[in-house]
């Protein structure tokens, strides 16, 4: 990214070489990422990030619509009540403009109900929109079920229902292949696979057609203007590229950690409360556990004091109280879901850290629970 | 900005240290603008660049009025047919909802027409949306009468028109005092001031009612969601205050450089027209002229072989065919408005350099008239 903040600094979109050299730089990453998940170059749209994804993705879906000439009224939404706020909100926004909007049960993991799923299925149906995996407790969804539930519904209904997926947490742990993935719409957010913050990628299937939500002078072939962030590009396009290229090896290794940390826990904090999966339908490096009771944001602050970087719920959900959405959603307990706590593991996480967290852990639940009794 | 992408990553949203310290790095930088452009911090916020920043100002401030109760079919815009793609477009959009857009005419240097703006100002009238700058050919709006104008006309119709100004060119050569632009909202782009590419700022007055028009976690104070691009806010910060300290020397510096490399063009480019106007109410950096009958296209090459990086129209207007649409509006000459040449001054720019440049371009203009005559 470096040469691109020092010393190129041509507008992508000038025809002298300045500018020929910086659009080469941003072509480059296109195909980088193109090359990783699978598809031609042109279904790789460079967006300001997850968020910026996702609203594209949802709103400028249905904005495609419409511009075909259907009205809102005409148009239903199918997603859950445990999605990223960019996602809920962006669907809550286009349900204030008339589009209906269905819920799907999740079970008590988080996991979609797929029979659920089917029954709200009906010809208004234009967008199943799920996240690849939750970014709270690290439940991953069966993209590849929903996906054939989707194309016998549009079978049955001679229709298009286009699948939209959240994928900000997955290039790291799981693969991002497009066909195996399967959706119209693929959101991937470079931060969160040690990329730069402020940069993201939506993928596009072929039929997709999209409406931009930013208007201007038509960079990303229309679908996103303004003046490109050359050297975050750059950066996304190698983050990307490493974060799948091993993914198997790191997630079996994390994994194998991971359950080894559920095991500790089980044994160390009886108390606590594991929120989401156990086994091959969570995430590799998400943990999410509810001590109900607990003033979980003060414990934050005890654990960072001993050096340990924990979270409570999503930090897309803002700072200060309130319960995680998320767990409120599929435990339907508030005791619960204000006491979570999200512990996040990498590559390089020991079983010794997770040992002396739990320790710390398990001395401040003792002086918090003699001081209430 | 290189200790947020080498080892400062924590959330901003997040509670524990790593996101305490981004979170600092960002409201510092806050800090930071707003002494720059004298207003409080809460009035500040960070977007993904100018042409977002544009989107949120004028979608934003006309969504918030719907939100108010009003309807499309109540609100009037004012603008110029020379703005930026992403100030036109977005009006352009929102036309399509059934906003009324009226455009104040400009005279042949660009300059807004100050009597057709009080002419079309009426009960309806919410927002007046100008650049500060105009991007291609230079020319700087008299603020402070339009804001005059909008005063009276306010009092007249006892009603709140809220001035919009892109000032995406303005940081390095011109104040950017928030009181001296007089703007209910002020559009501004690093990447226009040496800071990076993908980052701005859009500083609000205290009046101004916006509602975001990016769904999510509601960062920014609700006015954009998604993680913030910590390292770019960085570099904005430093940017902005670097670009705005200097800016009275640099401008004087350069417009004397400028008002030489008129008189040279003069001398040396008899056929060259200068669009856009002379003298103070021009930016000191921007040259542009027309060559009619000159593919300027090809002499962009041919000068970037030379060693010259010089445009045509504006970057954002996309690069191939097609005449300026600016140039166009105040000459209503397509032969003019199809062989623009833009040529940027720095402060490091030397007048040998434009001499060069000049022969250059004279010797090909030579080549070319007699390959067609």
């Amino acid at each position: 990214m470096q040469p691109y903040f020092e010393k190129d600094f041509g507008n992508p979109s000038a025809i002298h070489e300045e500018g020929l050299s910086t659009r080469k730089a941003i072509e480059n990453a296109r195909q980088q990422v193109a090359k990783t998940v699978q598809v031609r170059p042109e279904l790789v749209t460079f967006t300001g990030g997850g968020t910026e994804g996702n609203n594209l993705a949802i709103i400028g879906s249905i904005k495609a619509l419409l511009i075909e000439g259907q009205d809102y009224s005409d148009l239903e939404i199918v997603t859950t009540k445990i999605e990223h706020p960019s996602v809920i909100k962006s669907i809550e926004y286009l349900a204030t403009l008339g589009v209906q909007v269905r819920y799907v049960e999740v079970d008590k993991v988080g996991r979609i109900d797929l029979s659920s799923l089917e029954g709200l299925l009906n010809k208004k149906t234009v967008l199943v929109s799920v996240s690849y995996v939750n970014s709270e407790i690290g439940v991953i969804q069966p993209l590849r079920q929903i996906k054939k539930i989707l194309a016998l519904a549009e079978k049955r209904f001679s229709s298009q229902i286009y699948l939209h997926v959240d994928g900000a947490q997955a290039p790291l742990w799981l693969t991002c292949q497009a066909d195996s993935v399967g959706a119209d719409m693929l959101v991937l957010d470079t931060a969160k696979c040690c990329g730069p913050k402020g940069v993201g990628v939506l993928i596009r299937s072929r039929r997709t057609k999209l409406s931009p939500v930013m208007h201007g002078g038509g960079q990303e072939d229309g679908l996103r203007s303004g003046t490109e962030n050359v050297a975050g590009i750059v950066g996304a396009g190698l983050a990307l590229e490493l974060a799948t290229r091993d993914f198997k090896a790191r997630s079996e290794k994390v994994t194998s950690l991971r359950d080894e940390v559920f095991a500790l826990i089980e044994t160390e904090l009886p108390q606590a409360i594991l929120n989401g999966p156990v086994g091959n339908s969570r995430v590799a490096n998400n943990i999410n556990i509810s001590i109900p009771g607990l003033d979980t944001e003060y414990t934050t602050v005890v654990l960072n004091q001993a050096g340990f970087a924990v979270s409570t719920k999503s930090a897309c959900s803002g700072v200060g109280g309130g319960v995680s959405t998320v767990i409120q959603a599929v435990s339907g307990d508030t005791l619960r879901s204000g006491s979570t706590l999200r512990i996040t593991l990498g590559p390089d996480t020991k079983i010794a850290d997770i040992k002396k967290l739990t320790q710390v852990l398990k001395k401040h639940i003792e002086k918090m629970s003699a001081l209430t009794n």
